[in-house]
This record gives structure tokens, C-alpha cells and sequence, in this order.
């Protein structure tokens, strides 16, 4: 089973496809989509609506993981990652796949069994239960593939 | 030149359609589009999309308004309506509509020639100015026309 996990934003968003066969999990390709700040918003939003497509109609995954907001960053940025987040939740549902949402402690307690796990731990089960090289990075790529394993564990 | 002017909300959105000869102004059409709690997120965010895409396909105005989020409210209320925002921004820039943006005190003061003015005294302006028989009803429509007549002015 494939599946897609986005961690939002504006001006960073992270994903992640990631590949079960019930037993072990592997990462097939992961990446951090930007939208540059010169850009105003109408165009930032339909470039992450179009990249997210994009990358649905590339990997074909079965389903689609986004994480719920954390509330506690400003609210001017709660309010563009939440902007972001609306366009990516829009995206994933249009391209007809089940759409899911996991909070981040949900994340953290999945991966790590701990919900208070800093980024740190996570990012050091993540590379485990992927058998990477190295914790992927920057932390948004490394929350995405979070995000994929909690979705993979509660397929299950 | 005809506009679509749009105030956003997940549950509730206003929006109206108005035209100019330079002079004055009309109504061509207004309304208020719902999605239904019951519905889950994505659906309510794409049937957001496709309304807002069939109201620019059917007017077919040269120009897309949108409110600016004002943050009286509770943070949950705040991010819900960001996420339904991002879907009716990204919808306009889709359509290749250039798209404007206004905050609720430009609004008033464009409409009433006073920032502070209270709903009543906007809903009256724009009654008058849109040669109505009566305030548009509900208020997120009369806002979509005050939104709608801010965007005319400033066009100008």
C-alpha cells in the first residue's frame, strides 16, 4: 500500500510517499515544496494546489495524510499555514483519494510512544523504522514521513 | 465591468456579483453559499471549489474580491475560516481572475466613509448605493455587496 503524508504550510511543506507491505515500511520519496515570498498569495495557494496534484498523480497512493494545525506560532502564521492547509485538504479530496488528519501529538505518540517525544527522538524513529542512512531533513520532510508512519500504523 | 466580490467562512459565504458603467452601480446577482456541518472537511472544502469556480464560469466578471480575515473571534472559528479562504483564493487565481483583497475596515470606510461603521449603517450604504429595496439579507451577503462596491471604488 502507498500513501501520501503533507505536513502544511505557506512557505514550506513538507511530503512524503511511503510504501507498506503490511510488515515493514519504506519510504519512496519524500521533499520539501517551497513557495517563494515575493510571490503574492493567490499564486502561492494554486502552486501548492498544482505540486500536491502533482505529486497524486505521480505516485498514485491509495490515500492522503495531512497534519492538524499547532496552535502555538502566531496567529498571523496560523493563519497563512491554515490558508495552505485548506488548499491542500481541497486538493487531495479532488483528486478523489480518502483524505486523513492526525493532530501532532497523535504523530509523536505513534512513532515514538511518547506524546511529549521532541523533534529529535522523532526524527531518529523515523530513520529507524525507514532504515535511512540519516533522519531526513529539514524537520518538515522529517514530520511528513512522521505523518506517513502514523497513518501506515493505524491502517493497520 | 462586473465583479465577484467574496466573504469567506467555511459554514457560510457570502458573495455578490455587482457591475459598473463608471457612474453607478448595480446588483447583478447575490447569495448566500452554505456547506453543511454533517459534511467532513474536504468535502466541504471542494464543494467550496466548485461553487466559486461555477459562479465566475456562469458571471463571468473581469475581477474576484475577497475579504481579508478579521481575528475577533476564537482561534478555532479564525482557522476555519483561513482553510475555506485558501480554497476560494486558490479557486479565484485558477480562474485567471486577478484577485484583490480588502480588509473589513477598508470595506467600511470605502462603503460608509468610516471605519468604524456598524453592520446597520454598511447594510444601509449599500441598499443605497445598489438602488435596493432593502438591505441585502443575510449579513454575509450584505458584506459580500459592501465588499463588492469597496473593490468598484478602488478601481476607479
Amino acid at each position: 500500500m502507498k500513501i501520501i503524508a503533507v505536513d502544511p504550510g505557506l512557505a514550506r511543506i513538507g511530503w512524503a510517499i511511503l510504501e507498506s507491505d503490511g510488515d515493514s515500511f519504506s519510504l519512496v520519496e519524500c521533499g520539501l515544496l517551497q513557495t517563494p515570498k515575493e510571490d503574492n498569495l493567490p499564486k502561492r495557494l494554486s502552486e501548492i494546489h498544482s505540486k500536491i496534484t502533482g505529486l497524486v498523480s505521480k505516485h498514485k497512493p491509495s490515500s492522503f495524510a495531512v497534519e492538524e494545525l499547532f496552535f502555538s506560532k502566531n496567529v498571523k502564521t496560523a493563519i497563512d499555514v491554515a490558508q495552505a492547509r485548506g488548499v491542500i485538504i481541497m486538493s487531495a479530496q479532488l483528486t478523489g483519494l480518502p483524505v486523513y488528519e492526525y493532530t501532532p501529538n497523535q504523530v509523536k505518540q505513534a512513532v515514538t510512544s511518547s506524546g511529549s517525544a521532541d523533534k529529535l527522538q522523532v526524527g531518529k524513529m523515523v530513520q529507524m523504522l525507514l532504515r535511512l542512512p540519516k533522519i531526513p531533513s529539514p524537520d518538515d520532510v522529517a514530520d511528513a514521513c512522521a505523518l506517513g508512519l502514523c497513518h501506515l500504523f493505524s491502517l493497520r
